[in-house]
């Protein structure tokens, strides 16, 4: 009766994990490291994979420590994305393509990637098309039209989801960053031009939020019923 | 070569139409109604309803003027989106549902529902569930269950889409609105709530945008590998 | 005629602390611990503590340092709450309810929670109950119905005090902490959710202010009509 | 099972009344009459005293149309607070103090008292009190500390709940209004002061929401201990 | 020595006028028509002929009733612009190319046209090139290529300069409108996208401000080194 | 010709001191030590100084380094204000009273006080008189009422002013300092409830600006007419 | 004891007027018209007269029915500044120069003429010098220097302060106007600069609050020790 | 076909540069430092060299560690800029004077004008103008006078853009810094003063980009028909 003996809840002192959501939502508790420390970061990938030992949990904004010291354990790190994996990844269905507009926007890109992979979708990432040099994008609309959903991660002006989304119809989801200075007021420059984007069908997630648009994303691609591609991270 | 000979755009003098849109990303250009005459509307409707005879066209925030040129025109007129079609709707695959707070939010969930059909989905509205009154939304589990996407519009303090997002698993699109007063800002209050929900996997659209959120929803839902279920509007 | 003569002041140099605080409004003075060396705290709290030697005076916001300095001296320390009470608790009358959302919003409840406790009432902590989780907040409904005031702590969204507020007539103060990124905008999203509340009756403090939510939460429980509960932190 | 059915829920086409309220949270609903036409208002007004004979039930935000339609079908109108009344008063238990700084706040003080009035709790409402003035605040000192609870009502720099809450202990809720020009920015710069209030233990609400204040302050004042004061509205 | 008896200045009572102007910057005085009555706005417009009758003088921000009253008056009205010149247009002296991105962008880029066209420069009108539908922003790279100095016009996200900016090197002035709604905060999405725009060399001006975007590109077109283009309004 | 041979400009390589200023607005320049190394700060003060041996220079906001610095060199230093003067003080004409609500507000106080004295105004110093403890403030009206102008100094949600000011018609100036935290928003609340102040005649400077309350007060206080009072620092 | 026989405030039902305050800060109150009818004006101007009879009383922001309602009951008008007094205007001490940039910010700076000039000082009215004129401004700056304190009213980029502040010691009081658009965000832009000022010793009051900055102007320019000047309104 | 073998792209594995910019837009890509290691700044800065042996490229925002870095390997560093450029200068063709207003301005004055003199222009740096001393720019007015374009830069009020435009009818870029303090607002102050300047044809780049302004500068300054003046860098 008490939350002690509530099995839907793992109680380690610092930290109550919800071990239920699996079941309630069909994903699993996630790590967000911002904040713990390597030993806390640890102790809850490791409660979440002793519940859930089939399929690969995630620990994201992890520090240079923590990255080490899940590495160490047995972890999968991704150092761009700042994030790890522990246990055998989901197979996947459904693909979800992430494009990112610059060099800076590489590490919400990469979790994005690794999120919307543990997540159950496969992942085509396309990086450094941003509408400054357009001949790039152009050359791979293909690769955005065989998406089943689009993640578009853009900093300063944002304006890569509306270009993206004038060249196809496929659910885009787009991450504003943070990269930028001045004006660009912490990423918020880029998040009101990405909610006042003159494409239609435009979603958007908070400043830097890969990890949300990352689930959002394998949630739609999981859906699909379209034949599965080739394409995997 | 010159514009007036470009066959993907009619030029009606006012305004130049984008005829191509639909073979480009799937869906046909919609008329914007807000800062338009009622001739205008009407004129813009007819031209891609001939572009598009075979499936309905679209016009949203339509004035009460507007609205009676349209409905007099032929169009169906839907007065609590204060938006029209004009021809046939489409079949449905996949299932929306558009979830909503309060009274007050009312017009921008049938902007969202509205449109959604019109892009192909079925849909499922589910109207004043508002946070303080839980038992109302616990109450339509099974339908927020049912569905393929959820686009959940609020006003105020923007709760509800961490509170649906908490229950279920679906893909979930947030529209916040602009009922409120004071510290609302217009719906900036609610943007932000949205924007920083708890939930994992909850994207937003600009304050209002009912248009926005349907055809995104339309898109995901049309992709789905469900079975079809029975609701449609 | 001076200040310095005058007894409702006691000038320690570097500060005058208003020992006549409590003769006034029937608390007594706090110390507010930022920007204090460990030395300073001490010495403020040593005065409070001389002047109202028969119940706790309180020190919150103290860092490492400051906490260490006066738990030697012989001060009773709370480090989740990052504060310190020096002399007996007062008996308590009534009963305060602190409901928080999440585990990072644990520091600003349990300074809610001493707060409310030194100031003479009692406590019911309910921590980790936030609105993606619903069944374990309808799983205390009837803790927060015990309580005289209920106090709840929310960062991100903000959205807790509305659900709460829509469960049970208790009054009710909301805190927004800055827990969060990017449109968090330090606190401020969850702030602007709690002044827009769609629940009626949701009083709001200063983002992070746990301890202005503990002195009113108290004052309201302590003039409570309903018999003494047993329950007290 | 469906809606219309369910007795919490009165379905009057344009609006679902909760009829359930006053059960789940001791108060009952209300009608909140900005954007409603006066046939409206006065349907759902109706609707509320027929669930509620026995206790006078409230509408707030009247257009004079409103006003002199309720007027006309028996309700009591307070054309200060723009506000109005059907049914008997409920007795009243404690005392709610509504203090005003300007003659432009009389509108958000007077719904306010009404609110609280309206809730079972006895009202003394004390104007034009402003911070600019000090002897006047300083001669109603008693009527302050025989109050259960303030209701403290600012525009402009929103001063007075500070001053107030430095002379008194009583739990204090204050109310920023849009009271002002240019910098007061509708209201935020009083919202902001109150916010940051130096006095401890004042909670505050939206711009211009007497009418969440008075629910608030009511509920406090009705669970006090004190022996009833002889003040009523 | 009075202001009444300086030359450089024209006092018609309601307004003085600086007819110092060309002498001191190369450009005369211009009439900015909000807020004025037709009489004034005539008045000014005629005074400004005066001086300078061998160059067309402007007026912008016109109202309908100033448009009829100085259309009657024998000046040159440009309807869309909402804007009107008395005197004959100068020769021309380099390109400026205005692009703008949507219809409701078109009463600004006509006020920076004109304005361009006013202070020397020939102009190229190209709209409705939104970047949500490149390939017709594709289509006229030359006439970017061929013009001196770009003024490009775009509200909601102002994504269009940073596009056009990184398809050419040609000098470019972004201007931002107020078109949108919700988080388009009147231009101000727009305003922040334009000036951290990705594309290096984009300056920025004020939201709606054609006629200084015109000043600025006229004057960089007057000074151009390359032959002289055909192409003038 | 060149600036090297300005007689109105020292240059120092790091920093161009401009040497005139006393000649054209009465009153000398000064070192603004942010962002300046120790040694920087002693050059600029001795240059100062050398123009100007008859009066003393200031630096204000200097590090502990420069402070150390400029006391070894022969400066005063007020370690309260974080600044130092070289050479004799003037004879002061006038009065400048400032007053500041709370402890953590004395560094600001402090500085507005030296740069008063230092320009030539005598000074009253009345600390830690907040709102919150009205008796205190009530208690040094003489003092407000000796004085030629008062600057007024508090953060948080800014009160003090708008009360001093309804107790006296001196000339007054606000200054809003940088105390508070999260709603404070850096000391933007307490600036914009001066710039809203109920009480007439409030004038205001920037966020923790002691020394332009200082220049701007000694200005007016010189100007007296009033007998000279005794006070002074 | 009452408040209705307090000697120090006249009741008029919708209003209470404070007819103490020139004894107690030695300037009158003052009627604030906005958002009063005609007849509410007239008659707090009438009750201000009475107890003042032999010094003018003023009321601002007037609309055109309240200027020609006092006007037939004779009220001395000034339709620029869109006030009125009633009474003979008190003799002068000391002189305000009230210097504004442009055309559209006359309303204001008429406005804190004529204050200042109802509160005993000698007012020079100095209009149009704009900093993109510097000619006109330089040209009247023995005007500047023989005033004992400035008042200058600017909108837009607010930029004369520091203009003036740079070419003369006389104290200087900023008032920021709403004139402008867009990103001057109705006259924030022009305070935020004002507040920013680069010459040392300005101050600044609300935006379009020329009343205040009046008043302020008018006390310090009574206090002079400079022989008067023949200068007045 | 993929991109590893595309020659408009060199893969450094940490990052894709850009190396066909030059040909599409005239100018070569440029390292932004910032966030770099010294190694990557070094390597990027190398390929570019590689790629255009014959004109200098460019390195901006660098650390200490990166500019000792690249200035060992052959670069030459502009401290004051943090800059750093490999290669030979280009000839230059017309002028860009660079205009700043106080010493703390210095740096990104520095970027502006070695930027423009990489990007092909000549420079002529005037430092130290500000405003609050306007004798030192009008004697400059031959030196503005002279420029094909002027770089203005300025904090805190960003007043001299809108004096300089008032001067001279030269195209004028404004860049606003982050010198300032409390309400400058991290250079917003500034920035909204340039947009909103009353003088014609000023436009505005985002706070602190000296480098975005020179390129812009550099590429009005090298289309001149104005005989090429002898300054330069």
């Amino acid at each position: 009766m008490s939350d002690q003996t509530d099995p839907r809840v793992a109680d380690l002192g610092f930290a109550r994990v919800d071990v239920d959501r699996a079941r309630r939502t069909g994903d699993a508790e996630v790590v967000y490291g911002a904040g713990k420390t390597p030993e806390q970061v640890l102790s809850i990938l490791r409660t979440l994979h002793d519940h859930h030992p089939d399929r690969a949990v995630l620990a994201t904004r992890l520090s240079d420590e923590a990255l080490h010291a899940v590495e160490a354990a047995g972890a999968t790190v991704d150092r761009v994305a700042r994030a790890a994996t522990l246990g055998p990844m989901p197979t996947t269905r459904g693909t979800v393509a992430v494009v990112s507009a610059g060099t800076s926007d590489a590490p919400v890109a990469a979790e994005a990637a690794l999120t919307a992979r543990v997540h159950g979708a496969g992942v085509d990432l396309v990086t450094d098309v941003g509408v400054a040099g357009l001949h790039r994008l152009l050359g791979v609309r293909d690769r955005l039209e065989a998406a089943d959903v689009l993640v578009v991660v853009a900093g300063m002006e944002g304006a890569l989801p509306s270009v993206v989304g004038g060249l196809t119809g496929v659910p885009l989801v787009a991450v504003p960053t943070s990269v930028g200075y001045g004006a660009s007021l912490g990423g918020v420059a880029a998040l009101l031009a990405m909610l006042n984007s003159c494409a239609p069908g435009v979603t958007v997630v908070n400043i830097d939020n890969g990890y949300g648009a990352g689930v959002f994303a394998a949630r739609v691609a999981r859906q699909t019923a379209r034949p599965a591609p080739g394409a995997e991270q």
